[in-house]
């Protein structure tokens, strides 16, 4: 029985910027009104994890729990909370969390939400920096509600607006596979549907093939894009790319340059372009790289140092786009559900990129991914 | 009585890079059968003319006839011609040309034509640099159909693809105003309808106020946005802008940084920014003047050589969108009507931007121009 409120759980904190992921006792405080209890089942670990845990992205405090890709069942419904349909035992994706007030909000672009930066990253209730969930046993405040959730957590008080009930009921095989669908493959799949919307002869190329690119590239493969370039510095990455639908591979290890790789692939220049690598010097190639009525999206993290040199003439002659997006632009509350069902129909294979960890070997989990021997590591939480 | 060949008229030729318009006779060949041999009643000036003539945009041959802001009468239709209402004696505006063929025309984004530049700043018939209409009395070949039209002349061969029937007859007094329909205005107003699309509360900045920047704010105006800045160097253009539904100006001579006095309007930035001047420093306080999920597009003609510093790490965190865009993106068939429409609902009042000059003031208008005394000079072909 989980007590109502001071509610014991274990959790994956970080002490400070650099300090490993220690698997620990926490307390959550009590489920607010517009909050839900959620027990997790898998976690997905997402390079923004790891680039928040090496403080590479200053934003909130420290001791946290991060976590963003969480997939649980519902323990608990605050009395406020919207979907009235939600209840104990609902399987739910977590995605990120929105002001939901804002102009895009608004118009269903949640992921271009106002206060996006703010609210997710600081990772804490509303916009209050002071107020979190979490705190030690010893009574420590431990920052929480990471992208509304924080599910490097056993038990985690998500925010309402980062919870989404799945439209299907999913083996534990599957919903561990789907567990970063609120967030990296939503923001691979959106980035494609919401702001690029290739068609079948557009000349369409992702750069990184990490879970993000790799879902964006299924996305456009599914979208019935026949010409996809996957670009990589890892070949059995990009073997991978090609089982699952890539036409062409280019290994940036054996190219001089992005730009002269592709004109070989595409002697007109490049339609879309998908970085999520935030690579400067790729980048900068892939300005050069797009052809007329070419758009390039940044979906990447790159350098907070890094800098690209634009022609305004050049970008204007050519009617060049040049955009920056957050999680695709989308709504999960539409895109989770008709990624659900590509997946069911064999269109989303996301099962192929998964590798499943038991919480006592996310060093190992961290390690492989960082050796680039797997894309995306999934955490089960199980008995503990 | 017009003869089939060999057709004497008048228009102003560029002999060279930077020598003036001179009006003197001229030979056109014959009307091809995807041709039309329109009339000349008014001839609006536009930059891009004084660009080319200044040999600023090093594409195509000289001696040059140019002039693409045409509006006349239809004289003549070639027998392959598509629209086959056109007919002796209509009211036609010209607008740029287009391939037709390439993905951005089929999707009716003409001004995103991948021909663009070759065949509108070329100035040939179809894309070959050998074939022009025009020659000197004494065989010299000229540079013609500048943008499916060069209508910097009494008589002109205009490609079909040039050629849009108004949809009201119109007087002299309004047929002259809006000579510029089919390039300035269209541009300014299609760049907002079709690529910027603000709503009512959306922050809106518009930087030059010439034909193109006037054209943009009063359709901001007409889409009902109720905050838009005008920015320019020269105030008697700012208080123009004011007259016509500008509700803050800004003259960049009298502010040190063009974002620091758009973040005293604009605390939270802006959410979108034409720029008709490509003016670099400008476009650079832009990019950082731009709010979260904010758009600069790029209208203007910046120096080939100028450079913008961009952070992608910046442009992905804040959603902002870079864009470049010729002629508004836009398929003049269907602006150009909703532009009259406007016209003669007092929405869209081009007519005081407009001052009409004859033939034998051209130096006049260009100085008046240069000067910034007037917006937009139209050229009156009477009865040369």
């Amino acid at each position: 029985m989980i007590p109502e409120k001071q509610i014991p759980t274990k959790a994956f904190v970080v002490e400070a910027p650099h300090a490993p992921f220690v698997l620990q006792d926490v307390v959550l405080d009590e489920v607010r009104d517009n909050e839900v209890l959620v027990e997790m089942k898998f976690t997905g670990l997402c390079h923004t994890d790891i680039v928040v845990q090496q403080g590479a992205l200053p934003v909130g405090d420290y001791p946290a729990v991060l976590g963003h890709e969480g997939a649980g069942i519902v323990r608990r419904v605050g009395k406020a909370v919207k979907d009235k349909t939600l209840k104990d035992g609902d399987q739910v994706f977590l995605s990120f969390t929105t002001c939901d007030s804002c102009n895009p909000c608004k118009d269903g672009r949640k992921g271009f939400c106002r206060d996006f930066t703010n609210i997710n990253l600081a990772g804490v209730r509303g916009i209050s920096a002071a107020d979190s969930p979490i705190s030690t046993p010893a009574g420590q405040p431990v920052r929480g509600q990471f992208f509304g959730q924080s599910s490097m957590s056993k038990l985690a008080i998500v925010n309402e607006a980062s919870v989404f009930k799945s439209t299907y009921k999913l083996s534990d095989l599957d919903f561990a596979a789907l567990s970063p669908l609120g967030c990296g493959y939503l923001t691979g799949a959106g980035t494609v549907l919401n702001i690029l919307k290739p068609k079948p002869k557009s000349r369409f190329v992702v750069l990184g093939m990490g879970a993000v690119g790799l879902a964006a590239m299924m996305t456009a493969r599914a979208l019935g894009v026949e010409t996809i370039v996957a670009v990589d510095i890892v070949d059995s990455k990009l073997e991978l790319a090609t089982s699952l639908g890539a036409t062409h591979t280019l290994n940036t290890k054996h190219v001089t340059d992005l730009a002269e790789g592709l004109k070989e692939i595409f002697p007109e220049g490049v339609d879309n372009i998908l970085d999520t690598t935030g690579v400067i010097p790729l980048l900068q190639s892939s300005i050069a790289a797009l052809g007329h009525d070419g758009t390039l999206v940044f979906v990447g993290v790159a350098p907070a140092t890094g800098t690209l040199t634009i022609s305004p003439l050049e970008i204007m002659l050519s009617c060049k786009r040049i955009i920056g997006a957050i999680e695709g632009s989308s709504d999960p509350a539409k895109l989770l559900p008709l990624l659900l069902e590509w997946y069911n129909q064999g269109k989303f294979p996301v099962d192929k990129l998964a590798k499943v960890y038991n919480t006592d070997s996310l060093d190992q989990a961290l390690e492989d991914l960082q050796a680039g021997k797997i894309i995306k590591p999934i955490l089960r939480w199980g008995d503990i």
